[in-house]
């Protein structure tokens, strides 16, 4: 191989040294590269376009199930984020602060939104006055900046991250359960059935909560280095900002009535996630479903063959770009094959047609598939399906991959020592009793940086309001200080 | 009228006072809301919906054309914003300033972007190093801040502001040229084809191009009330940007060279110039091509006929529905018929469906064009057809009335006097020729705040590198200065 090629190949190892890997293969494929401000990075084509799929994905299942989208200021006056402090105790925001303007101090300080409850629900309040202006529901897709982020992890930890935020206002606690449980089943989706990615359904600890909310819903996914991923949030947020910013409504009967208010979000990070899931020592791997470039098409000619050869190729490429399928040929001629294969396998391209002199006369085509190499010799009548099937089991591939991790990744314990010894040697998730105390989580927490990163719901469903799964022993008792429990507690290192 | 529906409707007239008008329209067919900081806006669902339209619009046209969607951070270093200082005289750029993280004060201010060239050129820069590399077509969608506007005027006028830049760079002059008139052509496709508005395509004066640029190309499009409005603009910035940030490439001699670049950006203005342009004294008017709803069925009922009309409006809705139309049906119960009409009107429904007891047993429709109130009785058997041709009709309805406006308001003159006295009767365009002093047009500007605000081009097409169109005659005096004239100009106030 050339200089070149290996300027462009990955030469970390994702078990061995999965951070530096990680940040390799973000940057060789294209998908990120960091700004010259600590904390930020710069999307790039392929990565921009990932996060356009998501979005696409995301916001037409929000659509269906009657969200609008809406835009507010991208700054917050300091007086109103205030307004949280009569709802979160010791709210002392890490924002971004304006405080000129041109050549002029402010008045009033602005913070670059954290994150809009502040902004949004007083407009909520004063759209909301009869019971018939309710469901409201409102998204945004925009940026939030928090002053944090120390170390940059691309998508992971940036102190400017992209994200949809939701919120919306029901006249009954019900109501706001469903929707709660609505945009968790939307975000469930969107990891299992696009992302290839399985993952755990459940609740924060009391403790650990959005601040304000009454319940924090989450999905989370375990990566190849045992660590989890809170992969988008759905907040029952109860009356409590429904009280301090006045949301309020006329029912039925002529009563005024305190709405039950939500909030959900999903950030960029899911693009971590996806990448970190799937990517190996060649580089990127993206399911079909959300890959740039679904399919291509790299002919192998000598000079005799060319013509008949790049005919050939193009029908082919007519055939798949008509059928809708994201196809690209490669017909550069200052690039040989095997670059070009080690290219395409960088970037993650799920799956590859081969097409020399061989198949041209056999009427065939040979298929690769990216994450695993497997070979198939394919017929040119009937090639649209199949290539559409190849790319299906391209995506079971990759979802089985990930179940199977999961599935062989949550552990049980009976003590501290085993928790960590567990955590220590294989990571993962380890499932016990727990009493719901804190300070048993912390005890975990200071010794071995994991934490609660879950409890599983008593129940699945629309009727569910939240509550943990219980331990099948009545008589069971805290894994970690060895009280009576009646909760279980998922333990894990986290991102 | 009851006292809900008066203050649903607009009480400002368009033609008396246009300002509280629009403000009134913005705000009632739920547009968009004021924020509290004076220069922001809220975007409200319908406002949203009309920008997501937009942006569909011409991202599939960008994407067509081999342009990427990229995102760089939302702030620059003080640091990178002084490099323009190179390329611009007296730059001093009216920003928001970043100057705390949390606590802290920062080492160095961070600008809220005003646009993205001193962040977006180091990056091309890195990523040009071959002639292969060319061209390189980036794109953003983002918000963008400039701490200059006063009185705030929704989409028109506000301290932040939605747009798309875009940024370029090419291996040849030409190839920029090429890019900008590209561009350029698509901005007049989305107002002519998408937004129903005609527009005059030419270059900016010398003294007013885009900061640093070669050349400044605009479409410019007539607002009812006679100002101009700069709907979207097109720049070749020559080889000062590529120069300054170092954007360089090897060719196919292996010679190094110094690259072309450009960049071309579309706001949110477009929908404050579709909102102006095409509603009235009854609230919003929009195309169908943008329109969240397209069609509104309002069923007419007694009690008796209740069940049929409705039965025979669902099955409407969903006929059309199936044909890719976005229709509502408006089956309020708490409603009565001329609420609903009023409401639609005001929200610019383009195409009303009613049907009540008689279009049953008729087996017929009755449409109701927004603009007009053409009404149109027509066969429930082929409705689907006859609906889309009348949202065709409407459409062009709509173009039409804006083209005669536009047609009927371009003027000539020979004095100052003629210029000034035409501006302030008839408001629209006063084409002169002008001998290219911008001291001719300040001595129109200071007295009338009327400017040069387009001059349409020598040649149009591929070939043209944006010389102005040159007086029929040679011997042809400058209108204002009565010197030589070599060069046509277009008098106008604008926004
Ligand atoms: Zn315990
Ligand atoms: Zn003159």
């Amino acid at each position: 191989m050339s200089d070149e090629s290996q300027e462009l190949g990955i030469t970390e190892s994702k078990s061995h040294k999965p951070g530096e890997w990680y940040a390799e293969v973000v940057q060789k494929a294209g998908i990120a590269d960091y700004a010259p401000m600590g904390g930020f990075i710069v999307t790039k084509p392929r990565g921009y376009a990932l996060w356009e799929r998501l979005q696409d994905e995301l916001d037409g299942r929000f659509k269906e199930t009657g969200v609008d989208n809406v835009y507010f200021p991208m700054f917050i006056p300091e007086s109103f984020l205030e307004r949280e402090k009569d709802i979160v105790e010791g709210f002392d925001p890490e924002v971004a602060w304006v405080t000129h303007g041109g050549h002029d101090e402010l008045e009033e300080r602005l913070a670059v939104r954290p994150t809009s409850e502040s902004i949004i629900a007083p407009f909520m309040a004063d759209w909301t006055r009869s019971h018939r202006d309710l469901p409201l529901r409102l998204n945004q897709w925009c940026s939030v900046v928090r002053w944090e982020a120390t170390e940059t992890k691309p998508f992971f930890r940036t102190k400017e991250f992209m994200w949809q935020e939701g919120h919306t206002a029901h006249a009954s606690d019900e109501g706001a359960w469903d929707e709660v449980w609505t945009r968790l089943g939307q975000y469930e989706e969107l990891y299992e059935d696009v992302l290839a990615i399985p993952v755990l359904r459940g609740k924060k600890p009391e403790h650990d909560k959005f601040p304000g909310a009454d319940t924090t819903t989450t999905v989370e996914a375990l990566m190849p280095d045992g660590k989890s991923v809170q992969g988008g949030t759905s907040h029952h947020l109860g009356q409590s900002f429904a009280e301090a910013f006045d949301i309020t409504f006329v029912d039925e009967d002529e009563d005024e009535q305190t709405a039950y208010t939500t909030s959900w979000g999903l950030s960029w990070r899911a693009l971590g996630a996806l990448i970190m899931t799937h990517s190996d020592d060649q580089g990127l791997v993206l399911p079909p479903t959300v890959a740039p470039t679904q399919v291509v098409i790299v002919p192998i000619w000598q000079e005799d063959t060319k013509e008949n050869v790049l005919e050939y190729s193009e029908a082919i490429a007519a055939d798949l770009e008509a059928a809708g399928v994201r196809v690209e040929l490669d017909d550069r001629d200052e690039r040989n094959p095997g670059f070009k294969f080690n290219e395409h396998e960088l970037n993650g391209v799920p799956l590859r047609l081969e097409i020399g002199p061989n198949e041209v006369d056999d009427e065939e085509v040979t298929l690769v598939h990216r994450p695993d190499n497997e070979n198939v010799v394919a017929d040119r009548s009937g090639l649209v399906e199949t290539v559409e099937s190849n790319l299906e089991t391209i995506y079971d591939k990759l979802y089985a991959a990930a179940e199977e991790r999961l599935e062989d990744n949550v552990r049980e314990a009976d003590s501290p020592e085993e928790i960590m010894g567990t955590i220590g040697k294989h990571g993962g998730y380890v499932r016990v009793p727990w009493c719901g105390d804190q300070a048993c989580e912390e005890a975990i927490k200071e010794k071995v940086s994991a934490e609660i990163v879950m409890q599983p719901l008593a129940e699945e469903g629309e009727a569910t309001t939240g509550a943990p799964e219980a331990p099948d022993d009545d008589d069971a008792e805290c894994a970690v200080c060895g009280e009576s429990a009646d909760q279980i507690a998922y333990f894990a290192k986290s991102y």
